[in-house]
């Protein structure tokens, strides 16, 4: 029911604004014995996520280190073991600037959250946009990398892996992405792309975009592979009704997508049907995966396939015509150090989902059938 | 946490098979003091949803006669008024016939649940696919028939409508729907279309999806008018989360859009920008609806937009390869009464959805602000 | 989140009046494979609940016969098998007569919920007190004893027993009680009374009082043994928290202990500890159980002990002083069929709590854990 | 479904050992627009519960100073105005000394979380009991200092108050406490206890436990005051339910009382009845209070009376016998900094936990009904 948790049996409660003191995050429920290295398991993906580390990304300088406060016994050599009580994470905000961010106190951005938080509260913080920053994010890197090892631990060779696959109206070929991308492109570029050219490109695009003051949208694709069959529910506790709430609430995010998603309107039966054989080991062997690797809300051992695209954001130098809090009419630009495709970012934030997720309904499927 | 149950402070929880004698619902939480007649208010949008209507869809025959059996008190002339307690609505099966789903008792239907349920649960019911039958979808529509009255009694003048806008690879034109569309067609045709040109040309398409025993996708938009600003909140309990959640939880839909959806990849920062203006009666007004109506998670008070995509049945007369329960490789074509467009019937199912959504988000944001 | 539920991973849903033409329940979470019969592990326990067995409990006459209408796979000989998929159980109500509350239809009865629920909900079924109605309960014992079913699957050798440990002023010696009790005779008297004298004693006690037309109060205490080490967390969801809650939430009653309870506020540190030796087997030997067999919120293998006191019923002949609906100064009097001593079947309900607490816990332990 | 939070709508959500750097805690779903100051509002009832203050209760010495890191708009005169989003508090831990307990490290203390623990988690941080020690307490301390301020902003009038009523054999009389209670007395001493000889004389008691290295148990008592009618629901919401768990999840707690407690099973129905007159201003007037303020487990609008009984340490000078991880036989005494009444201290607690379930209900009962 709390409105800043995920998860039910492995749960992630966040807390904290873009221009406080801090922001941070609770884990409950993880498995107890599960071992991390703050450095090579928390910190690392907070990293990939973290602002300022090109002139794609906003350029606020936030270092993000991350502090384990509670629910680990720490062993000399740094290694943290849990303990199953709660994980505090905490990170310090170091560059919160809040001045850039008063000559829009008293309007409302088109397409932002201010308008609608100060409907629903009657008060808002204006700085940085109060919870709807994206720095929230960050909490939920820190988490889904705990995911990541409870996942690894009860389902080995499981992996989660993300990119971006959409930057305007330029995809990156379906043939450089899906079974055969490798990490070898992916994590030598700006933009988490697969393919060398379409990171050439998307440069170029970018630059423009960003020259201009303006943003862009963007899709990112977040597969997970070597998942055991059997996660999720039939009806309401569907994995990928639970994807979908995960990757709908990251910010700036408009539609999610499994497997074929919005194309399977277009498809007959036939095409639609991922046939099967008896593969090597007695494993089935499914010929296509149109489903994204879950049939009936259950996961079916294919690999999850989930899309979700992110609209530009809407801190852009254009004027654009508003209302202020008295209602009446006025004109904004947004100054702020901002994100030309704040997509770019969300790649680690879906990772970070779709772990969550998954590391949520193992626990819940042990619970359930002892497997 | 249940895995059978649906929302937080307006909660409906489901049970049955569409094999069993009888299915049925309990709608807890339900402010008091609500009216509604069980005929006008939910047996008319069962009877939407019903099976056996047009020859486009499954011709099992189930009266869908929905019986109130708590939570009410009912006067002489048949107003039930809510009591705030627990509501039971109860629907007998009529037509099981488990027959016709003999030959596909040992099989696993490829791109149907048959496989994921028997790997998470080790068993299955077979016969007509126990829980992920479309059968229970009648619960989702009885239930969220007492959410409209919820929502047309905390929040007068609202609406809830929704249109079938593709099938297969045919839209409907754009004009035809949204601002523009009147109930005056889309209860006139078999498809719930808003287009009398395009349920003419549905007609056709889908007369040859059925005699070849085939199927196929379509995609559904729900929208609600008149809806208050401010329901939802900023991280986990956003309004389009929880959207996103409902609607994948629909059997068979692979994909969920709110406003622009996925497009919004191809959109820039100027052009998603849904910009406002000081509107008559101090109300903003809004330029566009590039967002869906939702803004940060949270409703802004123009319509909410919701789409989706629903997979073609995976019940079909072509055989398809695939593996009994042995592991062995067979084939196997399903025989069934079933749905050339399991679609059309989604729309009342979506539009049930966005009400249970919205009735829920109603209670949770009096209940933090007292509006 | 919902006020109509009990527990987390195993749960269940009631609904229904006493009035009305049915009540019910639901159960989620119900692991697969578990198997039960309807007449020997149900039906027992509603026959020991029912009403009208003897001149102690209400003369109301329910045949209380329970329908499993979802959940299982039935075979021919009357064995059902859990499929993990919600199981709806289905009680219909037989004896109504609501003339008999015709006269307390404007008045709140003193004690009772009367009151309170006009005034939470601006209005109230006053036909046998709506939800607060005893009746209720049979969904919990029907709920109980699946539970019961889950906890001999998942822990063998398990044992859930209550009895009767006071009425009134008399109560059972503690010898009779506890490890030394035996099966011969609770179930051979009307009180659930494990001593022979005292069960006499008890009939001539409540003749007394429902020849006055009074009532009086009683203990219940429940037992559960070989339930292994380690059910339960720190903080929240402390197996007696959770106990407190289920036990507090059985109409009527006023307070809860577990152990030695209220007593421990006069015990020293020495008299209070459960000195441990290692026992047979490695398994350590706890030399007492002032602690009813949870530490720190987590069972430790020893029999876990509560007890809870159940006020005396309101509905009685002698007048008492109150207002009714207009709030003007009335007497009142209750002349339904009613209990005595509503404590006697409070205890196959406070069984039941117990096993759907126990079962709940026991699935959580393992979704954590894996154990 | 978290096992470290309480509440639903009004949820706390606590993390961190005494050992570790810092506890702390999130409060979500305040609502907004709650002022409050955290040296008056906050610390004040911090203070309460802190250690070291007198020789009957731990020297370990803490200062608790509280810091909001989340959730609110601070003015220039340090007013704090919540936003409707979480709150985080955080405590720095300052005087953990470890080695006070390297005794203890692979020993159980009978009566004590440690075999508990072990046998859950199968490991265990024996540094001060980790998540069992009574530390966790101050933040559901200041967790409950918000809930208070929503409760005086929702219900204005509304007071919340605790004594200690027992310790040992010694109990107050009742004279002193319940309606005649003045706060001259309660913070005057070190017992919280409302009356002066009783003070003096458990001064004497526990200056025995204290130089015997013993402990002793106590009994406390929360009064809610001027609490609206209505809050709560019939079933398993029942307020008394939830007042229940929440004070049974407080560390040594054993039983849990409401009004009358477990004196109920003795009393006739006549006795029982809180008989109802018309009052002034047409509020009724009850006569007496033995329900303890709820009724059918809602809210009468009476003072809400909940009792209970703490038990003695574990943690004590003469030896016990016990086992160690390996389970051979060892005896165990405890030379920490401990408290020879753990009861005093649960005073701030046990109202604390009170503010939290009140406020919890009264954001559900005005999400449900709108009042």
């Amino acid at each position: 029911m709390s409105h800043n948790s995920f998860g039910h049996l492995f749960r992630l409660t966040t807390w904290g604004e873009s221009h406080g003191p801090a922001i941070g995050c609770v884990i409950d429920g993880c498995p107890p014995g599960i071992t991390f290295r703050v450095g090579n398991d928390i910190q690392s993906f907070l990293d990939k996520r973290r602002p300022g580390q090109s002139r794609f990304v906003t350029q606020r300088r936030e270092l993000d280190l991350v502090k384990v406060l509670s629910g680990t016994l720490e062993s000399n050599d740094g290694t943290h073991t849990t303990t199953g009580t709660p994980i505090a994470l905490h990170i310090d905000n170091t560059d919160q600037r809040s001045k850039d961010y008063g000559n829009i106190a008293q309007s409302f951005r088109p397409d932002h959250a201010d308008y609608t938080y100060f409907k629903k509260y009657g008060l808002r913080d204006h700085r940085g946009g109060g919870r709807s920053s994206a720095r929230e994010t960050a909490c939920r890197v820190a988490g889904g990398a705990i995911a990541r090892r409870v996942i690894e631990h009860l389902s080995p060779g499981a992996r989660i892996r993300g990119a971006l696959v959409q930057i305007g109206t330029r995809k990156i070929p379906a043939a450089q992405w899906g079974g055969n991308w490798s990490s070898d492109h992916i994590n030598d570029n700006d933009f988490f792309c697969p393919d060398v050219d379409t990171a050439k490109a998307w440069t170029e695009d970018l630059d423009r975009v960003r020259k201009a003051g303006s943003s862009v949208g963007a899709a990112i694709e977040i597969i997970a592979d070597n998942i055991p069959a059997g996660l999720g529910a039939p009806i309401y506790g569907k994995l990928d009704s639970d994807l979908a709430s995960a990757m709908m609430s990251i910010n700036a995010v408009k539609a999610v997508e499994i497997g074929d998603g919005m194309a399977v309107a277009e498809l007959s039966g036939e095409a639609n049907a991922d046939e099967i054989r008896s593969g090597p080991n007695g494993q089935p062997q499914f010929l296509s995966n149109h489903a994204g690797g879950i049939l009936g809300g259950i996961s079916s051992g294919q690999s999850i396939i989930c899309r979700f695209a992110v609209k530009p954001t809407s801190s852009i130098l254009t004027p654009r015509r508003t209302i202020d809090e008295t209602g009446a009419d006025t004109e904004i630009i947004t100054k702020g150090r901002h994100d030309p495709c704040v997509g770019i970012r969300a790649v680690p934030v879906g990772e970070a989902m779709m772990a969550l997720v998954l590391a949520d309904h193992l626990l819940r499927h042990r619970g359930q059938t002892g497997r």
